[in-house]
């Protein structure tokens, strides 16, 4: 039996690894890494910073190119497109197991932020189970996700006293708007600062990128048009010099209708 | 001025703190535990551990009583109980900071989970340090959620692709049934089971009772009639035995209608 672990590493900081996290690193023989092409290359040190801390001392690295992937699809509008791109995927991975991996062997995959969050790690692994290929067991290790952090570092709760959270896409408010009946919203994989169009509504914007990094940015207030334009502009600026961005926002409305 | 920490321990495995939250324990000259007056030994013997292993040997813990608080407010019905009570424990964390905690000096406040989660920890003192009482500055050290061991525990996600997650409570639930355009839906708070109301509708439900403890207790599967009879059953005999219980769980509609 191979053993697996997928390995929640925090949303940004060395520091958000749980002890959990830390042993299984440890433990693990081989790290598969993907290789996405991305030029996310602090994310890339990050993670050799993580293996060089915690790894063990025998430890392999293999890298793996991920199946190719047109970004459009990476918000779910095309679901046959998805479901392809997914099985390329439960391909490699099922090579990686069989090939990489000795029997016995424990292997690892590092999951950004929490891998129960907008990753399909987990859905992959069980795809590849269910092909009944290869004989092999997994175990998730939860991590501190980028909305936690966000949440954190601004020093706010997701939800209002017993009212609910809602965690969507980018895409899906542009589509629907804020859902009603839900005062906090949280926003991942916007590429589009969908926000944009809901200023002047008595919202309220948390706003957090590059978050648990050096290069944090925090910025929040009323969502009004300056502020929306701040944040753009801040984006588009940081974005251009790091070659990359990863973002997220909360958006909170006052469940009593008054000014935020 | 006084530094405060606000720090996410954890669902209830000691092994879930990160590297930040071991750090954080080890600076803190004071922690502040509330004695809630529940019968849930358990968490306290948690919290006893997690000191023991990781405070410095200086630390001093004051246990202040928590403010009456009537439990049926607990999901938000009331919000002016809720105030009122959210005014008393301002009091209490006001008064805690002034007396309990030396000029320069580090106190901290271990919160069960994140922070962000239906906590009232960073709104009060939020507010404390509204009234411009006492000079603190505080840090959230996010930590990880019953919602994240819950996926975790059972290797799924939290959302299906490019689709959202909802996080609310039983109440809501009870009262509002499964929001629109949702697929899957976590439920907190719930002292009534309400996934009872939900059967045969073709959701999968992902139950777990006492997440990350030595005690935890999974259940998942189509919400048939008959599984809610055993998570029901399940969780009445757990709760005799042991005198509490914390459970949380993740309902799933498939989004294409198909069976789940
Ligand atoms: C593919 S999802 C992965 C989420 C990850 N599993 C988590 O738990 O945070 C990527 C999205 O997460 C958010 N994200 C991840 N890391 C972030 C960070 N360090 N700062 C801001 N947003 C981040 C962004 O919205 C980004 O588009
Ligand atoms: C007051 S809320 C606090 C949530 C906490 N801040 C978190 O992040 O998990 C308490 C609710 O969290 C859930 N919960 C907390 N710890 C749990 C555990 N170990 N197992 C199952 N559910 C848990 C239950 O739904 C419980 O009613």
């Amino acid at each position: 039996m191979k053993q697996i672990y997928v390995i929640g590493i925090g949303a940004g900081d060395p520091e958000q690894l749980t002890l959990q996290a830390v042993r299984a690193l440890g433990r693990a023989d081989v790290f598969f890494l993907l290789d996405k092409g991305e030029d996310k290359s602090d994310l890339a040190h990050l993670r050799e910073e993580i293996l060089r801390r915690h790894a063990s001392r025998s430890h392999r690295v293999v890298v793996a190119t991920d199946p190719d992937r047109d970004r459009s699809v990476a918000t779910g509008a095309y679901a046959p497109a998805v479901d392809a791109w997914r099985r390329r995927r439960g391909d490699l991975y099922q090579r990686l197991i069989a090939e990489e991996l000795a029997d016995g062997g424990c292997g690892a995959f590092l999951v950004w932020g929490d891998p129960a969050l907008y990753d399909s790690t987990l859905a992959i692994l069980e795809d590849v189970h269910a092909r009944g290929a290869g004989d092999f067991d997994w175990t998730v290790i939860p991590g501190i996700s980028s909305v936690a952090t966000l949440a954190a570092r601004h020093r706010t709760g997701l939800n209002q006293v017993g009212r609910p959270v809602h965690i969507t896409t980018g895409r899906r408010l542009t589509d629907g708007g804020l859902p009603d009946g839900v005062d906090d919203v949280v926003v991942m994989l916007d590429a589009h600062q969908a926000f944009t169009a809901l200023t002047g509504q008595g919202l309220h914007i948390y706003w957090g990128a590059y978050l648990g990094t050096p290069d944090e940015i925090l910025l929040s207030g009323p969502l009004t048009d300056t502020l929306a334009a701040e944040i753009r502009t801040t984006r588009a600026e940081a974005r251009a010099r790091k070659g990359w961005i990863m973002d997220t926002y909360l958006l909170r409305r006052s469940p009593r209708g008054g000014p935020t």
